[in-house]
């Protein structure tokens, strides 16, 4: 008989985790674990970003359910990607990361990007062995998401307010949603993208390629 | 020790589903368990269907991780409604909704609307002792999320497509979508409507007074 214990799996979660880590530590890559709802937009920024050429060498992990669309539009911007499907499971677990981690050339990548299932709550539960956790709100799914669901607001270092360009066709308050995250974490760094328009999608690649390019620096150092 | 089994879990669920289905039939009360990802547009379905005078006497369960925003929105058109916070839980499950039965007059409503989490995976799996399964999906999330996300199409019997006022704003391909989704399930009924200009609305409260008012007199027939 298979018993899973709640509370051992996720410690069991975290110790691999761990191990995730020390290897992306000796690769000197430093990963990010994108999460948002489906179809926020995660998949785009991410080809936006790639499109932007931040000279970052970027590798990624695609995580869905099911099929494999993610992936195929990452590899058209010739960066190497894995697709995992979870079958039935909600969001990615550290185990899941790491079957794949020898799918990729993490020695020759500066930026790992993991786009978790498209899941508000679950995936925010779960570590991969990431540096920081980023999460995108479409700002169609309204101004009520940071205090219905406060964890991945809480556990994320920025926030990607994306689809900024439908704001005049919404009922929504943005200052609202920006105020409530803070809120709930006051040093999440927040930017409004919109991948139709292209608005502010330089100022978050700035900022990822400082992050990335700071931990390469610290991994030098260390060498 | 504390030791959960997932599938005494899912075993346990089912039961107490046919509980509660035990209790819906003896009031002859209509279930729908309505189901969606974060901020497609439940609560706002569900106030226009409040609004637009049905006939029915309608009852609402609300589901959240945190908050009551939508119990309050739900009050303010005067139908019974209780609120639970599942605390971190993706989903509700048939258990949740037994311990709040007996806050609401059943034998005094023809529909209860049960809003589930806003997650489109995990709701799909667990039975609440509902009669249909509704999903809402906001065409803002783009028209790959029939393929990426199956069960909760394939168990639903009506599709709700809302904010398609959005459409001429959004590179979506909203035939792609009835396409697949019917792909997935050739029965699904599929409305497309909009809750800011009321568009399709009308179709999809006159379906679902149908399916309401069969269901009385069915139970009627047994008497």
């Amino acid at each position: 008989m298979k018993v899973k214990v709640v509370t051992k799996i996720l410690e069991a979660n975290e110790r691999i985790a761990r191990e995730n880590r020390r290897l992306f530590d000796n690769a000197a890559l430093y990963v990010i674990n994108l999460m948002s709802g489906p179809g926020a937009g995660k998949t785009s920024i991410l080809e936006k970003t790639l499109a932007l050429g931040t000279g970052l060498r970027i590798g990624v992990i695609e995580g869905d359910i099911a099929g494999s669309d993610d992936a195929e539009r990452i590899e058209k911007h010739g960066a190497p990607v894995v697709q995992i499907n979870t079958g039935g499971a909600c969001h990615l677990d550290a185990n899941m990361i790491y079957e794949v981690l020898q799918d990729l050339p993490l020695q020759d990548l500066d930026l790992l990007v993991i786009e978790n299932v498209g899941n508000l709550v679950c995936p925010a539960e779960f570590k991969v062995g990431e540096d920081i956790k980023v999460m995108v709100l479409s700002i169609a799914e309204g101004h009520d998401k940071p205090l219905k669901y406060p964890l991945m607001f809480q556990e994320s270092a920025a926030l990607l307010l994306n689809k900024i360009d439908l704001a005049p066709y919404l009922d929504v308050d943005i200052n609202k949603i920006k105020k409530d995250a803070l809120s709930l974490n006051p040093d999440l760094k927040i930017f409004e993208v919109s991948c139709r328009t292209g608005e502010g999608l330089s100022a978050w690649t700035d900022w990822l390629k400082k992050k990335a390019l700071k931990n390469q620096k610290t991994a030098d150092d260390k060498d």
